[in-house]
């Protein structure tokens, strides 16, 4: 029997306790619940006497969206901590630090990383993040290279996949994101000026196409350990700083999911500058600096991991250049093409995005919306067509001049 | 600690003997150790009263080749009692029935199949098969279709999928296929009047990209549970009847790759005709029939596959015709470059065939080598131009017409 319950507390308060080396000796500690209570339990435990904290995340055994209940598997924890533990060691800076996990009552405690503001809310307050751009294509070529058949040992590499079969939370995504926005299915969720350009995705056979190839990657194709779930809202972040957390989505996938996670989710922020910019000058600057964070990222993403599997390739067979052209040009449209996937589902599948989904504005929120959808559309239908990062810049620019 | 040791002849016969419904309750049973001793203890079980039979078959830890030993895991013999359990579920008659399997002993019982033939041989004996292209396509079609996320619960699938990583016998065939002839290897080995052919492989760049792109989708597509060495050493033949044995290279990849084998193995027959046919107009005639059979393997395959597709797919987003198009193509590009890549290495690498090694005169033979080169190499390199199964045959028969 597992001895696994939610905990209190109490509960959290003697875990973080036992964690050497964070609290002084004297000092009391006290807990509190940030969690939104979908998925996970998030206690931040501190002592206010030498201002020193930690978070105990404990995973729930069902997840709770739009009112309906469904059973998760606890071995997303083990999943989580896991893949923090070896992002941490393959980009050291760049995720938060693990102090302490226990599979059995599915928890993991972690540094606090209250100093940072999750990316999300970071943008729509018009927050920007000169470093951003170099963080996390480091973050990406790293992970990536390095549980890839490129950087990894080949066989060792097979192991850790077995470790990280993920059919639950992989689920999630087969569903939400290459599926569900393409067909009326119960799940979708968008505002009534939206329904006949829903019925345009039921409808596009041309894009039925493409969503079902990138599915197939998806399922199929095991380029490297991913994060899984790299939206903005898994990005906690400083000017100086960049985290990633919540890797609990983590299995062997397509490497241009996580990219393509990261160019959707500045690409749908993109699209809501229709509100947050306060003026037509401000927005267009605002944008300016978003499609250069994205171009920042191929770029340097590119450079970087060229660079790792010039030094650090593991496979004979994949030195020449040829190949790595090849292979890079392949990344970029399945990033791409992701990318665009993941736009779509933010507008007309279930989980939306605060970004636009707040805009008060129906008319306004209507016009972001509008161009996210064409934005998302035409990357999915371009995608295997593009051979440089300017043909993402264009498609975005073209779609918010209407 | 484990049990394991190799057995012994009386230790064979006792778990013979256990097998219930096998034997008569009276007769002696004898028995006679049949492997080749490279990689495996095979037991041949007989009661002659009865006329009965039975196959122990015992893995080694170590595979000797050309004198050397190197460490095997005995997984594989758990793989492959697994592996032909699930053949015989989805392809009944078309694998060998498993009577039982102790993983710790790395054994499994299996039905005597003494009345067929190795199909390389009767092959070689200039057997033809009639029945077989319908069987052959029909294992390949059912097996990979319904273990695949076209025809598999896609959740149950990456599941199964931790069940089968095999990285020992994999590494093998990353080496021994999409390495080594590519290079001067130390485990490379052929003829001396072949050097100057070998020298070619190992200094052309478009082929190295082809090989390259082949071996990322071993590595990486995990599309189907694969026999994984599916060549005609690994199947037991009759004109009525057809066995595929030896799954112990099984894990998940490329549908193609199992298709390619036995265009492979067929193709390097073809070559071999140089040979084994008593005339000219015997060698047409042959050369025929092996064409004629590729092609109805192919024809078949793709039918049933469809057919599979439409009646039991499980994948919504799959569904049209025009993504099923696109899949079929790419799975016929994959095996034609697989196929190129098995006969490649059957003259060049570490392991050769009977049907070009045994010829007498190394004038007949180096012509029977450079004729499967030259479809090898042409394979591979119009593997993603192809789009029809006339071009295998259109490459095969120029190469025989010199």
């Amino acid at each position: 029997m597992s001895n696994y319950h939610p905990l209190t507390e109490p509960e959290a308060i003697q875990i973080a306790q036992s964690i050497p080396g964070i609290f002084e000796p004297q000092g009391e500690l006290v807990s509190r619940e940030i969690g939104d209570g979908n998925l996970n339990l998030v206690f931040h435990v501190s002592q206010p006497s030498s201002g020193r904290s930690l978070i105990v995340k404990q995973a729930l055994p069902y997840a709770k969206v739009v009112g309906e209940s469904w059973p998760l598997s606890l071995d997303r924890a083990r999943i989580e901590s896991e893949a923090l533990l070896i992002e941490a060691r393959l980009a050291p800076g760049l995720v938060p630090r693990v102090y302490h996990a226990d599979h059995e009552m599915a928890l993991t405690v972690m540094e606090d990383l209250s100093s940072h503001k999750i990316m999300r809310q970071g943008l729509i307050d018009g927050g920007t993040y000169p470093l951003f751009a170099g963080h996390i294509s480091e973050f990406l070529a790293r992970t990536l290279f390095f549980t890839s058949d490129l950087g990894m040992n080949q066989q060792e590499k097979k192991t850790l996949l077995g470790s990280f079969i993920n059919p639950d939370l992989c689920k999630i995504t087969e569903d939400l994101i290459f599926d569900h926005p393409y067909t009326d299915a119960d799940t979708n969720s968008f505002d009534d000026h939206l329904r006949g350009d829903a019925e345009l995705l039921w409808n596009d056979a041309e894009l039925h196409l493409e969503v079902a190839l990138l599915r197939e990657k998806f399922l199929t194709h095991a380029q490297a350990l991913l994060h899984g779930d790299l939206h903005t809202g898994s990005i906690f972040i400083t000017p100086e700083s960049t985290k990633v957390i919540d890797p609990e989505f983590a299995y062997f996938g397509p490497i241009g999911f996580d990219i393509g996670a990261v160019f959707a989710n500045l690409l749908l922020h993109f699209a809501s500058q229709e509100h947050w910019a306060s003026d037509e000058s401000s927005r267009g600057a605002r944008r300016q600096y978003l499609l250069g964070t994205v171009r920042d990222i191929w770029t340097s993403f590119d450079n970087t991991f060229r660079a790792l599997w010039d030094e650090h390739g593991v496979d004979r067979v994949a030195k020449p250049k040829a190949y790595q052209d090849d292979y890079m040009r392949r990344l970029l449209q399945d990033s791409i093409g992701f990318a665009g996937a993941k736009m779509v589902r933010r507008i007309v599948g279930l989980a939306h995005v605060a970004d636009i989904d707040r805009i008060p504005d129906a008319g306004v929120r209507a016009k972001a919306q509008r161009i996210a959808l064409a934005i998302g559309k035409s990357l999915i239908k371009n995608n295997r067509k593009t051979s440089s990062i300017d043909r993402l810049i264009d498609i975005a620019d073209s779609a918010a001049r209407g």
